[in-house]
């Protein structure tokens, strides 16, 4: 079992190492939550003074031609493209991750009616992400046309679900409870032979393992950019459609960044050809331009590194955990295989909440999901084998030493 | 008829004056185009540096709470309900005015089903911003269930088109392109009493003149925080709900930040009870701090004030274009009547669109529109007596000296 000093020579070692000097990261902090906000990067900072003093103030207007603040969504889609598997044309960052949902469930819900329409069921996990079913439930409540939401308590459950109603199978690529890692490509491979389409969820894989969504032959696909990506909190989100659907599906929030001529002012909605039409409304510019700086990290690297760290650090947390905290009762809920596990790694104890808030107090930050899970990502771009055996470590404190008791960290607030 | 000592001289004894340096500028300029992206505020450049150094870098994941980024829709909400007749609770300060609509059409919609699903059709207008009509086509296409939208030609044909087979009128308060002004609160008396509920766009009216949603008896309202709220570029929208339908209506939209309680992750969707139902993702925080530098501007003076000085700009601009540019072939397309007119002036020119880059060529940044639109913005905040002269000014030059048949001025860009 690897001591302090392994853990140092690990780092030595480490291929990914110089990428940390490219963010800002507090020095008593060890940072173990880019799986919900991702640390910042640090050309953020001077970009947005540059959107914020140079582009507004000085570009005003004009900036939205002079600045490229227009194409940004695009800009960018095309820039994170190369992480999901997807090519050039096919992604937009725009909007959140829930109004893209319903974007892409509406335009596969009704691409589905049209070829069969006794199809209307949503199949997904009843532990999927709550926004991805809240959105499904509000859409198929909206349409009144007979639409629901089929939930599996079990990933096993997935194929016996997928009867010849269902219309689409809507999945979260990595769990954000537990970091379970589904295949992608033979899940979409049976929801196509059952006559599904297939929606996925990367936002917790997109800038955290090689995802290859072209490769799966996924139908289409949301995530996130500000966790694994980097991108600022709540930066806007992406979407990606198959080529084979582009220019097909018809998105329910046609607004006027989606029309073919937005200039035109034309009373008359004209989807633009391509991904564009999935656009909605006007983008917030600086969280927008922030996504770049977070996106630029990865083009230094590439995911398949990503993932060999990714590995070796969950890898090491677990073990390093098992041996140094075994004696108290934590439940590992991550799958320990690799091909089964994201970039996190989750374990319930009896009093999680206040085992992580004692964490946080020791600074060591992870974060809380309910029940009673503690839950620690891993961002190998700049996440240290060092910092793994001081979270560890933090942790063997917290529970040898009952620092949890203390009353302050049983006092629950509204994010954790 | 002024001359241009005799603007100095209004500028010395307007009581707004003060508040222009609470904006920066740029020397060179005269920005007439604040109803299309208002001017920086100078408080957020120091805002925009905290929040991307000190709450996303140094406070990370914690900043949710600490730097109360998850309360920021309802505070902002709160902070601008003065501004448009609204009370505390009652607005929220998110998404985009187009994804806004879509929530609040599709929720009025349902109500109306549910009283009386004969009425299925929305009335607007053909010369609204296309996004509002692009939205209810959307909309209206996805339902499937015999929604349809009625445009009418002429204001005076909307009483006409309120049949009793009518479900909401929805009208932009401020004409974008013309400047002008609806009677919210007899529009939405006769909607009431045809029995059409009323959803008002206040995008070119909110800190443009006193809106009064509440004493119009009005049923929901979105608007924009870009343009004379100067909450930068492409800032959050807002949303408002009238008292009587709060905890009534239900957003198609439902994402997981409208829970009740949105950390239980709950599978199932349970709505807030009040306006927070109507959030839906994760929102780009960066680009939402800075709504409020833009707020609290106003808060240093009031909306009637507001209103006198932008009557005033824009009576004394209509005055000396017609004094000082009679000779060329400008159509006032503006109501001439206060009551009747916002706060902008547009003028249609056979060669309106290289009329506007020469003028902006010169330093006067207006904008155009189709077809041959010049539109001119006035914001009261920073926009001085003298800018008015000395646009009139450039605008003579122009059209004098035919600076517009240079080639470089008849050259179409994507944005304008």
């Amino acid at each position: 079992m690897p001591n302090r000093d392994d853990c140092l020579q690990l780092d030595a070692h480490d291929p990914l190492a110089p990428l940390r000097a490219a963010f800002e990261l507090p020095p008593s902090v060890v940072y173990l939550d880019g799986n919900s906000l991702g640390a910042r990067p640090r050309a953020a900072a001077a970009r947005a003074a540059q959107v914020v003093q140079q582009e507004w103030g000085e570009g005003l207007i004009r900036s939205w031609n002079s600045a490229g603040w227009f194409a940004l969504p695009r800009r960018l889609g095309d820039r994170l493209a190369p992480l999901i598997g997807a090519g050039a044309g096919e992604v937009l960052v725009t909007d959140t991750t829930s109004v893209n949902l319903f974007k892409l469930l509406g335009a596969l819900l009704r691409l589905q009616h049209e070829r069969d329409a006794r199809r209307r069921v949503i199949v997904s996990e009843r532990g999927n992400f709550p926004t991805d079913l809240h959105i499904a439930q509000g859409l198929a409540r909206m349409l009144r046309q007979g639409h629901e939401l089929r939930l599996v308590d079990r990933a096993e459950d997935i194929p016996a679900a997928l009867g010849d109603d269902v219309a689409v199978l809507m999945l979260t690529q990595v769990d954000y409870r537990t970091g379970a890692l589904h295949d992608m490509a033979a899940l979409t491979r049976l929801a196509h032979e059952r006559g599904a389409l297939a929606l996925w969820d990367l936002a917790h894989s997109a800038g955290a393992l090689p995802v290859d969504l072209r490769g799966a032959d996924a139908d289409a696909a949301v995530g996130c950019t500000y966790k694994y990506l980097n991108g600022g909190p709540g930066a806007p989100a992406f979407l990606w459609i198959a080529p084979r659907w582009q220019g097909v599906l018809e998105t329910p929030l046609s607004g006027w960044w989606g029309h073919a001529e937005p200039f035109a002012m034309e009373p008359q909605y004209r989807p633009d050809a391509g991904i564009g039409r999935f656009l909605c409304g006007t983008q917030g510019i600086v969280s927008q331009a922030l996504v770049e700086c977070g996106l630029e990290v990865f083009e230094r690297t590439d995911m398949a590194a990503v993932r060999h760290k990714s590995l070796a650090l969950t890898d090491l947390f677990i073990a390093l955990v098992e041996q140094r905290c075994g004696a108290h009762p934590l439940t590992l809920i991550t799958p320990r295989q690799h091909e089964r596990r994201g970039s996190q790694v989750s374990w319930q104890h009896p009093q999680g909440y206040a085992v992580m808030q004692a964490l946080i107090g020791r600074g060591v930050i992870g974060d809380y999901r309910e029940p009673g899970i503690l839950r620690f990502g891993f961002t190998p771009l700049y996440t240290r084998f060092i910092d793994v055996w001081d979270a560890v470590e933090a942790l063997r404190a917290v529970l040898d030493g009952e620092e949890w008791k203390q009353e302050r960290f049983q006092v629950r607030t509204a994010v954790t």
